[in-house]
């Protein structure tokens, strides 16, 4: 079966830029789809950079304006890579430009700049998605199936985590290329829209909609030098946030975020417990989910150990045999693998801009919880 | 050397009646103490039971009546053993016949309540002590050994849940013997007053005092049948609770209790995360510490699962050899020795009374919180 | 129920000694059983030491002597808690004074040793028992009972190992009080006696008896100072051995066992797996067994972690709750309550000296192919 | 820096085909070397199967016999990827028309087949490797650099296992293409050489060479379908083995392999023990290594669980962030840069054919031991 061509625009090479590309380069050989991504350009402001980049990953041009890159025509879609604060105009320009839009997470820095970026795609009718590549995980997209197959019953709590222990050194710079993350101009937020946005998509795609939330949030380290001025500066984001929720359906959640957490790298954690049984996961154990059945007979019942590797597991049966393990990008080759699915069938794969603009909502009723102290509404 | 003898007059015989009956038994047998308890009498309404508790732990005497118990002269000690609603009356009476007294805990439903029976020990100056076991546990007392010693540095985090799955079928009834724990006339609050308690408690133990919290309360089940009565009536308890809280040394916290988590049976957890390390335990894995210490070279730092089984662990020397484990009934029979050593010593065990005050003023704001949903001062 | 009294004579003072005591001082407050265990007279050659061990414990009488002790009419039952030289001469003399005779494991040094003493109590018809206490942690005794079930089907292979560190130091004696474990005079030999003992117990009772086995065992440290005479001896024991075995059902076992394992301080594990499900336990975890259960749906299969907590789980119901953890002196109480309900019952609590001796002819195998290098037959 | 080209001729499509094939596309985007692998051509009888594999994985030609591949001059690099028993034919082929090598392990069936490969790629003077892909798993290179370090001191022990469920039921056949592992022509072994070959190479690398060795293997399952002829045929191959070794350097080893080990998929197992530390590592936790140091103080001394992701541990700069896992088929992207580094440096990647032969003669070894009972000479 010949494959159509699926022309990807990359704009920034960072570490995403090479999650994505990676991705792109890979899926065909595991996944049967209908079309192969190809890597035509990267756009980048710092040329030398961007070649290098594309020497690295195969592509085949680059553009040192990303206004040129969506102006190509060769281009079926560009891909957003790009500290937060750039996300919203070009997001917007792409689908101006009729391109398909791939954006990193989250969507916007808030939701008043994520709406606008929304009703573009929409109103340009063109397929989009968010990159929350942790739902691709398959022992996440495994709990999900589980869930939604209703074995848990009635759902009582929900928690999720994601500690990391990186910002600990005051002496840790703010702004410029590794480190923009903790500039509030170029991120948006702290942990909230870094960190906590992954554990919210996760709980709204597994458990449903938040209604409403309060939240503790705490900047340790209060001044910062600046990467790219060398000024010392106060801090904006947030460094570590604490929200308690309610769902819509009724149970409680609990969430927490930080970097200042020592021995946790990337934990990012969620447990989910029904009538019937519960679920558990944890990134340092990325193919492994723990599972409680309350209907096993009463003494062998236990927390077992699922190794997520099998051939009936998903995305699995594309790669190895039981028991080998498949790692961190693979998130990101599932959702390219899922993106294109939705373009054959006409169901887009999730998240799309309108499903991610709810996740960050509930980041901005995070901050602004943690600034005044008060249950406030999670929707719009 | 020769003993001096300790003499106990226990009121009540359930499960904690047990628990303290078996650490009063045993703890001569293990430490080298001033005083041997002796199990002198034991006092409860129900003649028979009480017979038969006697016979079984080989208290000398039963009385119908706690206020005979408390009037004996050959009384030294009085255990308080009853549900909630009972240990203030029981522990102003004891103290005013200038008995030791030994409470479990919490020390009563409420502040309001419990700051009397701080009062009437200190006024009569009798040694007193609030059982909170789980400071006890190896383990713990190890935990706060190691944070004494400011091997941590600065805390940033401290987070502790209380997880069970017991109360989840409606069926199951409140009040009377077995469920007292789900009336909240008898227990005063769910498991805020029964498990977070415990929670709270290590926390200040370990981390120093909260100052200010938010709550957020739940009571899933909302009618249950009264197991004394038969009569269907309203819950007044919290099913569940979740409280962030900022302590007096700058970190914040985090605390989670339900009895609606399917898996879990007594799943309390700590945690602590410093500058320079974090600490770990939970009460599934009771000997266990993990320890993660950011000082070791970066390639081979990873979260040590300490056994807490050796002879230069608190407590261990008294048991057994390395390797070996001991289990939840141990914690109590630490608590007898280190109040006899306190007698001993003039340096009273904690919590004293006066300390646990503490927790149950916190309990109180977060029953507070959790109605207004606004954050409270935890302190008196 | 007025219960009868059951006198012990209890030979030794050591770390076994400790252990039965606490035994036989607590078993009649959990369990409900016809005889109650009376601690009448300790005896030991120090009658310094053996008066401060009364003292503590409670004995009522002390000998210098054990064969006064074996003469006495007061004493209905001979607890053997010396070194393992002694165990034969103490056991007959017992037997022959119709005594009921409790003998710490290994029966004796060899099977020419110990079978004597099977055949002085059976000829004697006393209850008699070797103290292997592991089968009663409820752990061990819930693997036997899902096994006897059936639950595995077919067995495939049986693994056991017990690993320890203390004797890597050359400066670790041998002979004398805490080392006589190293004098192969006294123990009659090193890791195979003193802990592939317990395995090999543990895997007959659970998987049946093996009939061939092959073994390699070491001795790593080839002199030591002797504790008692000071001077530097030859090491007679083995520091390490490894075993493979043929069982009688078909099944493969791999044993080991050694003193040089860095890390490990008791390490007791087995492992048995079945064509329709595997169980694994270690005494690190010792309230946890690890169940894979092949008929659960594919998806959905792991190992469950089963906390061995509750009351359906073996000796469970007599502790505390669901979650409440016991250690590892509660093995022994198990041992006591069982042993005097065999009394009651007729049917006498395994393993008896007859049931023990197959396990001490193994250990006899085992050193003898780990010198010739030969499979040999493990039985008599 | 412009690449040279590697050209690559593979022989054989299957599961090894697979990750080979990934290997080589992939090692360019995350390593920097001085040869860029390209996929020439791939060789197999079935034209149909080797087409849609080409095109799958980018293979510019097919060719319909390995012999044709072999004779090609645009061919740098003949890599081998067919069932066991074609290895020895095509390599000697590959080395006589001056071709790099690489070899799916075992190199061979016996060392009897697998000595004149050496000796042809050592008069060929051509560069060759076998596929022992778990060396290079980053938590297995990462135990031999501490063990190299001599961090452990003196070795007393290693144990290795690699376990697997997947032949218990009868109906698995033998022969053809998913299942020729368990036809004794095609495979030369059972687990001996499929797995147990894995185990016995890491621990040659690690612990140095095995001197002596006894065994003992079974056939569980005495016939088996053949899935090409359909006729039921006696099993050739061996179920499951297990051995105990004396290596070179004093310390004891312990071995076993099977595929009737229920719930474990593919454990790979290794065990280290010395002096002042042991490691321990399993495939199931691919990317965790756990470390005892006994040098750490004495009451905080545990097992370190190191998570394995950081850029000062071995491979991991090159691919995400610390916390961030990779997978399976990453160690043969590692392998493909070795092997390139090996061709810049001249010091040619580990294991070479010369280094592979040791751990087929010890798979011989063990089939000869499991038949004769035997301890056995493990070397040449």
């Amino acid at each position: 079966m010949a494959r159509k061509t699926l022309n990807i625009g990359m704009v920034g090479y960072g570490f995403m830029g090479r999650a994505h590309s990676n991705a792109y380069r890979t899926v065909g050989n595991f996944f049967d789809l209908a079309y192969q991504p190809v890597l035509k350009a990267v756009a980048a402001r710092n040329a030398e950079k961007a070649a290098a980049f594309a020497e690295t990953w195969g592509y085949e041009s680059i553009e040192d304006d990303w206004r040129r890159l969506v102006e190509r025509e060769d281009i079926d879609a560009i891909d957003i890579c790009t500290p937060n604060d750039l996300h919203a105009e070009i997001a917007i320009a792409a689908a101006g430009a009729g391109k398909m839009v791939l954006c990193e997470k989250p969507l916007a820095r808030t939701a008043a700049e994520a709406l606008p970026m929304v009703e573009a795609v929409e109103k340009a009718g063109v397929p989009n998605l968010v990159w929350y590549n942790y739902r691709r995980v398959p022992a996440v997209s495994f709990i999900k199936q589980i869930v939604a197959s209703g074995k848990l019953g009635k759902i009582f709590h929900y928690r999720s985590k994601f500690l990391q222990d990186w910002t600990i050194s005051p002496d840790v710079p703010q702004g410029g290329a590794g480190t923009w993350r903790l500039d509030v101009g170029a991120a948006g937020s702290g942990v909230t829209g870094d960190l906590l946005a992954h554990c919210i998509d996760g709980a709204i795609w597994i458990n449903g909609s938040i209604d409403t939330l309060t939240a503790m949030t705490e900047t340790f380290v209060k001044q910062r030098r600046n990467a790219l001025s060398g000024e010392v500066q106060a801090v904006g984001i947030d460094d570590a946030a604490a929200v308690l929720t309610r769902f819509a359906n009724g149970s409680l959640g609990t969430f927490e975020s930080t970097r200042y957490a020592r021995g946790h790298k990337a934990l990012y954690t969620l447990e989910i417990n029904g009538e019937h049984g519960s679920l558990a996961w944890d990134l340092h154990d990325l193919n492994r989910v723990q599972w409680f059945d309350h209907r096993v007979e009463s003494a062998l019942r236990g927390w077992s150990s699922i190794l997520v590797t099998d051939g009936d597991h998903p995305y699995l049966g594309r790669w190895w045999v039981p028991g080998l393990s498949i790692g961190y990008e693979h998130s990101f080759v599932h959702t390219v693998a899922d993106f294109i699915e939705g373009l054959s069938s006409g169901k887009p794969a999730a998240p799309t801009f309108r499903d991610a603009l709810e996740t960050t909502q509930i980041c901005d009723a995070i901050i602004e919880s943690g600034r005044s102290g008060a249950w406030v509404s999670a929707g719009a």
